[in-house]
């Protein structure tokens, strides 16, 4: 049986574990201000390219976008986000369990642009309605689609223009960064983002996401946050070590890189035997149209998850496989 | 200069304020367990047909909602609007600010049945999605339409069946139970709803407005509620004689009466001159589509509010009068 | 039967009310934007000695006290208030429901200084810990204490020493600045305050609360949090009509001055008879330790509060008359 | 340097690791719907003795803490909890984060008792107030004492004959069952109170808490909660195969006991040499009353920490040492 399912349904990379073994008789300080995670986060700033990026190692995804919105807003500014976002759609109503409201924007791929923006900002003119605050994106996207350089330049300077902050959710930010072709960097994501999170889960560790705040009035007291929402793990270590591993030679893009490739395999395949697919994914995320029959016999030799992800009213009719919800 | 702007641009009904008057050197129990409350209760009550409906008397009508919201709800469940719906665009977030997301649902005229419904639950499948659990309709709604009796007992049938709560903001009630034709009575609301609310301020008084609720299950502890979201008065006698005065003598159907009938006249002539409307409005909320040009004359003899309201990406081309917001 | 029960089981002073009248036919701008609204403010700004002050209208003191605690602190930051504050004891966990947590401080007269409150900041080291923020006092107090003017400018100096926000809870702000002998004015609190209310409602208004910004830091959007807390009447007139009432002809303090004056009557005559109170109130509250066989007969005769407020493990063996909680 | 300062400055025990290494290449079901889980779950509920206990696996104890108060609480209601518990001096207002109050009691030795709380109920009397809910200890305590099988079980029977629910952090569970001569077993905890969790980050594993709720009316969707809290790691074999190796062969209780037996060994030592205890800890929480002089001689040779936990306006003049916080 092959599993097609996800990400999360496989362990760590050896590396990581290896790293958790190697350390493990060491006392070190709790909560996060052990000597690993100090050098992870060096890494991270490294490749962010700013010595004053604050880095903060959080155990989940979900966890690291609440605790980020909740610190970053005040109680009546919200969060624009793609109808498919992953905020609005996958996490039980995390945001607005912290209070605020998300704004979704209808998308062709999952992509926010100026031009999407634009209207909620002209609605929303008063006292009596949000006020618009911070755009969240997902980079690969929760349809597998990227943003190229040129596209987030625009963003960002739309947002700033604005005064938006913009927040990039990486679960999947291997994928989207070792994209062919793509000259987007960590670097790049640094400049033009107020903050985004790099995703280790999905990305060769067992647990852990990478915060990065580069926004200077978005740092102060972060650790506070972290800990009321519960996110921050009393062996703090055990987030840094896999961060080290990740990072320290280039593992993070090299797995992430594999994993792009062997999709590239199995889309082409697919494409070839002249099936559609229901977004332009260029990650490890397909969502192929297969008819509902073909479907339950490859259910007899494979795992994977069928039905429209993050889509309201998704016609089920002919059935899509899709990598990863 | 005439004013067409809203019923809040306006004072209370000379009987409500007579009511205030008459009462004022009384010493009566604070915090809305005087005997003034407590009669308004029995008339509505009556009204309702059910002496176990309990009554409770709030100032504004975000309020009520907000209380109402977060006390029939756990945390992890949802509101369903339609996207016109004033939880979702007139509230400045205060029903996420209690926690809780709500699910928007298009609709052709503000008003939802079990068609628009029913993908939305489909769709929130598992416990990555908020749980989908009251229905939230306004009657008449944001676009000034109203349900029948039919409609109405059509989607309360359907809320039962699937375990929702049917909760009904009246902030324009009085308009929505005197339409002409209509055979809707409060008692049929009470029978057919969780909980609704009669709404004092957009019908003749000064602020207020009457939750009344039904289900025995959300009757708990509900002023414990309505004091942690500051929402009790320490002079209660403020609402509950306003609600006498209004209940007692039918004067609340009167003043709604009276508004629909004039709006009637104004409608009448408008559509007698050639023009459409955005919507079809039963109460006194018109929304004509005017030229801009005749937009800029009438302003000058008239006070009128202009622009889509409720509605994203509105275009202002043409410029819509509307009654209300 | 007489009333020593509470201010707010008596209706308006009669000038309140005829300002109500003598407008209702008006037509006016909604949501507190009103000429009344704008005057009122004009007052009170002039009595605040401050053209810069943010003067808010809210409807009750809970409401106010929640809306600026949510709007002015961060998540992480927590109140500061004594053991027996109004946010503590009896807001029904009003400031906890909007995220913040309330530290509390054992005083022995109800009121904080420099000592009690710097333990609290010691104790607060680490982001493990909330993050004091705000100081709570009111005045006059729970338990009667009102502030001098040395003591509140003491106080004052020691906040912005450090960091800490600086509220005062005017509920019956009235008695304490008509106190016999005291030099506190408006004036004096909007200098040595981030922010502070005039209650309307224990001082002749139906209801109404006068909230007063003074630190420019906390005015930005403050009317989005009132409307998404539910403060924001449609009819904002009755907010802004009922304090032009009591602040054009100095009725305000009138009012307060009578108050204390009865009280003292009755105070005196109290002591006469050979009594102790239970604290050394300078307010219309007062607090007389009765034997409970006296309360017994008292109750024949006179309706009052009995048993001990804002005191956790109170004894009632002999019985306090309180005359607000 | 030798160190005393907490259990989280270690790794996991080897047979935690081993067991991640072990399954690392296997796909599984994701966010703890994995065999592994499942059989942790089945041996943590023979342990309980009831198979319809449900067990949640979540990566920490304050996230534990605020997923369980949230989810078993309406928004009035309120935790009582010793004035030294962890809910309420070390989470940095998590709970009142999630919109509830903590009602502390002053405790002799961090234990709370039937006579303890009482008052608390007396107090809270009417709707002005939050509804003491919930009764939260801690086993050992924050300062290191226990229960024993008849503090509990009285305990338990006053909440159930007043109402109240009965919420046990067993952060430090392991040492408490172990302590000579307690016939405390998890058993008993399981049909004392409504829910509590078993620690695993302090006894041998890298991170994760096995909450276990008995009571059915807290069952319903629980996993809602963890998810919208941002506490359900899509890796959550990470957890589940944790407490697998701490549970399938005593490993748990071992560990524990051997925390208890080192600690003895050191506490027996301190007092031998005249030096008196801030509290009358079993655990390995100690601590010791040094003077300044010998606690800045110590630190040459030991990390260890100083200073009063969990206790306001601790006086630093002594030092204590302190075995965690």
């Amino acid at each position: 049986m092959y599993s097609f399912m996800n990400d999360y349904n496989e362990g760590a990379h050896p590396k990581v574990l290896k790293k958790l073994e190697e350390t493990n008789l060491l006392q070190l300080d709790g909560y996060g201000e052990d000597v690993y995670c100090r050098d992870a986060a060096q890494l991270i700033k490294g490749a962010a390219g700013s010595k004053n990026a604050a880095v903060h190692f959080i155990p989940g995804g979900t966890q690291t976008n609440l605790i980020a919105v909740s610190a970053f807003l005040r109680p009546h500014e919200a969060v624009i986000s793609a109808q498919t976002g992953h905020v609005e759609v996958h996490e039980t109503g995390a945001i607005e369990a912290t209070g605020h409201k998300i704004i979704t924007v209808d998308t062709p791929d999952g992509k926010l642009d100026a031009k999407l923006v634009q209207p909620t900002l002209d609605f929303h003119s008063n006292e009596h309605m949000v006020k618009p605050r911070m755009v969240y994106i997902s980079n690969t996207t929760e349809v597998g689609t990227h943003y190229t350089k040129t596209e987030l330049e625009e963003l960002s300077s739309f947002c700033r223009s604005k005064g938006l902050l913009l927040y990039l959710d990486g679960a999947r930010l291997g994928s989207a960064l070792t994209v062919d072709g793509c000259t987007l960097s960590i670097k790049d994501i640094a400049q033009l983002t107020d903050a985004f999170y790099i995703g280790g889960t999905k990305t060769g560790a067992l647990l852990g996401e990478a915060l990065v705040i580069m926004n200077d009035a978005l740092k102060s007291d972060f650790r506070f946050m972290i800990k009321q929402r519960g996110g921050m793990l009393a062996k703090g270590r055990v987030l840094g070590l896999q961060f080290l591993a990740l990072f320290e030679d280039g593992l993070y893009f090299e797995l992430a890189a594999h994993a792009n490739e062997t999709a590239d395999i199995l889309r082409k395949g697919i494409a070839k035997l002249g099936f559609k697919f229901a977004s332009d994914s260029v990650s490890n995320q397909l969502f192929p149209i297969f008819p509902a029959e073909l479907c339950d016999k490859l259910r007899k030799r494979f795992d994977f998850m069928q039905g429209p992800p993050g889509k309201r009213n998704g016609d089920r009719k002919d059935g899509d496989i899709v990598g990863d919800a």
